[in-house]
């Protein structure tokens, strides 16, 4: 599998995909079509077949994908084989509601620690966690091999936190915080900010 | 302006160009240019350039853009000219972070109901707010001409929600169940599903 050409646009697609092959199995379904895929997930039935064609042939004509085995090829292609350990970083009332988010033991991520800077929370428990310093928050990552973050801190403090956890080894950084941050080519940054997915939407209102 | 086929990967570009340009603002800074801009927000100077310019001429060789200009620009186009009401449905853990979220109020959206169907969140405070029934959101929503919503309620809740908001004439759904949810061609739709933004990048890892 010639893999390291396939556009990021595709890649963005395959969690789609899994996530809903995922609720079908859920439902004891065990074959679907790009059809009754494309349905669920609103998208065409010919960009499922193609988008999943760029790693191999998954599907056959006339029966369709086997669930369980696109599921398996799918969570291989996203390196969803394995569990990852993830950190929290910013302790506010995002950071709090995803430590307590089961969405993401339940699809592979699990939360192995949480920061902050702020005194009155450190050494708060937040569920099954215990808020630990941003202080010693480099070595710890590094002691733990930490790859993937999720950055809750406010916009100001944002650019500075990445930094560090850059400096830490974290290849993966989902950015809560309004602000665009910058980061070396080999790290990878996602954006959730609730505003500029509202905004894109009431341009067409 | 034919605005009508400017492609929704641009739109979804323009609220990332706003977010950095009122930063700039706040720091007090009055003009950018698209390279400045692009370091900012890590797009390139021509596709900047090349985006904004499907609206009109709003810099100038050479002294580049007016930030108030341009932010006045974008907000029109944007249809932020305005505040937008905007509903919560579903006061979990995600729920209770956007309807806390600042950011919100400072960007253009005021939240004005939120909603649960459980009797026990029913009438309590959440900040300056009461938690209103689900049983009368149609109506509510209606009375009071509200065409944006977030979702934040569990997947299995989540479609027969957005039938409700669809039937109250919700015209955009921020999604953030981890579901696709199908809607009428005339509703838009995002999601925030922090796993599949996680899977997207655990695949370069």
């Amino acid at each position: 599998m010639a893999t390291e050409r396939i556009p990021d646009i595709i890649i963005g697609r395959l969690p789609i995909y899994l996530r809903a092959l995922q609720r079908l199995s859920d439902q004891g379904i065990q074959t679907t079509s790009s059809q009754d895929l494309g349905a669920i997930v609103g998208i065409s039935a010919a960009q499922i077949r193609k988008d999943i064609s760029q790693f191999g042939e998954f599907g056959k004509q006339g029966t369709g994908y086997s669930i369980s085995y696109l599921m398996e090829k799918l969570r291989s292609i996203l390196k969803m084989d394995r569990v990852w350990d993830v950190i929290i970083v910013g302790m506010g009332d995002i950071g709090h509601a995803l430590a307590h988010y089961n969405e993401l033991a339940n699809r592979g991520f699990h939360v192995s620690m949480v920061f902050d800077n702020d005194p009155k929370k450190v050494g708060q428990p937040v569920g099954d966690f215990q808020v630990l310093d941003s202080a010693g928050m480099i070595e710890k990552i590094k002691h733990h091999k930490i790859k993937v973050a999720m950055l809750c801190v406010p916009a100001a403090s944002a650019q500075g936190a990445a930094d560090q956890l850059v400096r830490a080894g974290i290849k993966a950084i989902l950015n809560y915080a309004p602000i665009s941050i910058n980061v070396p080519e080999d790290v990878k940054v996602q954006y959730i900010d609730p505003v500029t997915h509202l905004q894109r939407m009431t341009y067409y209102l």
